[in-house]
């Protein structure tokens, strides 16, 4: 079997459309988009097309709104430094909220601002991911400045009501300012954002079959934050830099094409996704489904093997060329367990065995098949070799 | 005549060596490099590969020492905000120096940190664009902590001594950083970082025929800052964010062919800039140039022209074909005359008439000939219709 990529929500194939599409701005159409001539305003032209896909794909009728940006974590350091640089101060209006399962490029700023003096607080969710508004609400201070939750959990797939956070957010104080990560969401399910409370939103062209190196924040009108990128007058001097004209085209196709596709995400994805869930659940008597109950992205499962380790799952499967994950990417090297799962109180017994499946559009029957078929042989080869034995056979392994 | 590309410090053509090389990785080798099963290891591989040429050609033994950024505007960004943060405070350690001709990049985040509370000593040039070490090293007071000097200026060329200028103010206080701008330079003079006191040396891979999107910073070793991106574990915890493999491995492989040809650049692509200058100064009354004794990059030649406007002059050139530019890219939409320029107390004469052509290793004798040939008539033309009409006389046109 070649490989099995089930692991789409750490990144995507890139759509051979997108490279297409892509081509003749890293040959021909090489020029400055911020010169004076033609061959430049051919450049220039094709990024304000892609501004209109990507606008169009999150449901926004002003393309002006959208800002291109190297990368989701470059949005979201963007979106929360900017906003508390420019909003913010350390007496009067210091208090931040977000959640315990955002993505570590929302954490990190977080942590990092309480070194600086700011106020943070790091609102919990229940077993089965689910987010609690009221809890959250419940926090808001009159010094709190900014609102962070993610839009779909990368780990689990759990989805968040940021539409209705936003929305009750604005009705306690409409100065308090609404960031979403929409990292993995996009491509999944519908975003609308105009006529929203959100005031900040970002996206990852490659979770939706874009190239690694690209993003875009949405930014509603009348927000103002401090750049984090200074210098030309790039992107209406909010992010400085020569536009990666190839990879910003390469976003406008690929937000075209998850926008086509999303009834194929929404059905048969997802109805992969669950014949490769309900497959593994019935053959495995170790297994049980993580975020059981809450609203789910479409193409994500994240199942617990209990008393088996995630990271000897992981070997076994790639010996079989089968990509999966435990835990997200960005906090690979790490051997701690999901933040995440741990916010889940996902019990140890499982949290250590948890491992991630994420689907796309190019996974194939077949594939889903053949991890349905091996996925199980791999547990119970590990089972025989794990240190819990006595527990195992009361499970009926 | 097909385009002629004369704004090679605007932007430059990707070599298609470089696409070849970066192909397989945005097709096949998709997987995020942070991920643990064999077919991401294959693109950590890469990078890791890339890392080490970019080392190689910038003369720096050990390859951690290079941080993989989206562009140079991050990287100043990163480098300058990062040493602040790291090492400043406004009370006792609050002073930065930089120079008047720096790039955007660098003089917008000094400008903002101004904002800030931080003094910053911005040290002049003289009328051919020099700099004046004692002259800057006299601004050094017991508060500094960062010096930025850009290793080659874009607009005019003109070389400015980092090493010894990191030398020098190591002598005074070896605690001062230094940071290098070195976009300009590479892949047009020789760079050789190991050794010297240069703390902290930034590239950007368009400008050396890799893709736009994509730069390095170099940190010697004992220096620390705060990242601009936080997020992920990625590039040694000091650039968060899903590392974008094949721009890394096109900026390797670019680094590289630059290392190649440099030897090419020093001397063909030196003596194509020279017969285009004298063909324009022998031959055009009132052209200027600007920089004139001043050291310089092989392939920049910046020309005054008396009482002609730039921009008009820029028109005409598109019309046939030709691409040059007046002031950088970053700076354009602005009509204000260039700030390098008034820094060189270039006469209002000829300020807003000022026109910077610049060579790549893929420029043609052709193409020199054709824009000798060119260049002037389009000056004549505009000479016709200037409101200066008894100065240009005077200079016998």
């Amino acid at each position: 079997m070649k490989n099995v990529y089930l692991d789409n929500n750490a990144t995507t194939r890139i759509d051979d459309k997108v490279i297409e599409k892509m081509m003749p701005y890293l040959t021909d159409n090489y020029a400055n988009p911020s010169s004076m001539y033609d061959t430049a305003h051919v450049c220039a032209n094709a990024i304000e097309e892609a501004r209109c896909q990507v606008a169009d794909f999150l449901g926004v009728k002003n393309e002006k709104n959208i800002i291109f940006t190297s990368c989701a974590t470059e949005s979201a350091n963007t979106a929360i430094k900017g906003v508390v640089s420019h909003y913010g101060n350390k007496e009067t209006k210091n208090h931040i909220i977000t959640t315990q399962v955002e993505h570590p490029c929302v954490l990190s700023v977080y942590e990092n601002l309480e070194k600086k003096g700011y106020k943070a607080t790091y609102v919990p969710v229940n077993e089965n991911g689910e987010l609690n508004i009221d809890s959250l609400l419940s926090k808001i201070t009159p010094e709190t400045i900014l609102v962070s939750v993610m839009h779909a959990n990368n780990e689990t797939g759990a989805i968040y009501p940021v539409y209705d956070i936003a929305r009750e957010v604005k009705k306690i104080n409409k100065d308090i300012k609404v960031f979403v990560d929409g990292v993995q969401a996009a491509g999944k399910i519908p975003i609308e954002l105009e006529d929203t409370d959100i005031d900040f939103y970002s996206i990852s062209g490659h979770k939706f079959h874009a190239p690694k190196g690209v993003g875009a924040l949405y930014v509603k009108k009348g927000n103002l934050f401090e750049p984090l990128m200074l210098g030309g007058h790039q992107e209406n001097s909010l992010r400085a830099g020569t536009q990666n004209t190839p990879y910003i085209v390469g976003l406008g196709e690929a937000a075209k094409l998850a926008k086509e596709n999303l009834t194929y995400e929404l059905t048969e994805v997802k109805r992969l996704r669950d014949k490769l869930e309900n497959g593994i659940l019935s053959s495995v008597k170790n297994a049980k489904l993580n975020s059981k109950s809450s609203q789910r992205v479409p193409n994500t499962t994240n199942i617990g093997f209990e008393y088996i380790e995630g990271e000897l799952i992981l070997l076994y499967l790639n010996e079989l060329n089968i990509n999966a994950s435990s835990g997200s990417a960005c906090t690979s090297g790490s051997l701690d367990p999901s933040h995440v799962l741990r916010a889940q109180k996902v019990p140890f017994t499982s949290l250590h065995g948890s491992i991630r499946f994420s689907l796309s559009r190019f996974t194939t029957e077949e594939e889903v098949d053949y991890a349905i078929k091996n996925v199980p042989e791999v547990i119970k080869k590990l089972a025989r070799i794990s240190p819990f034995q006595d527990e195992l056979k009361a499970l009926g392994l």
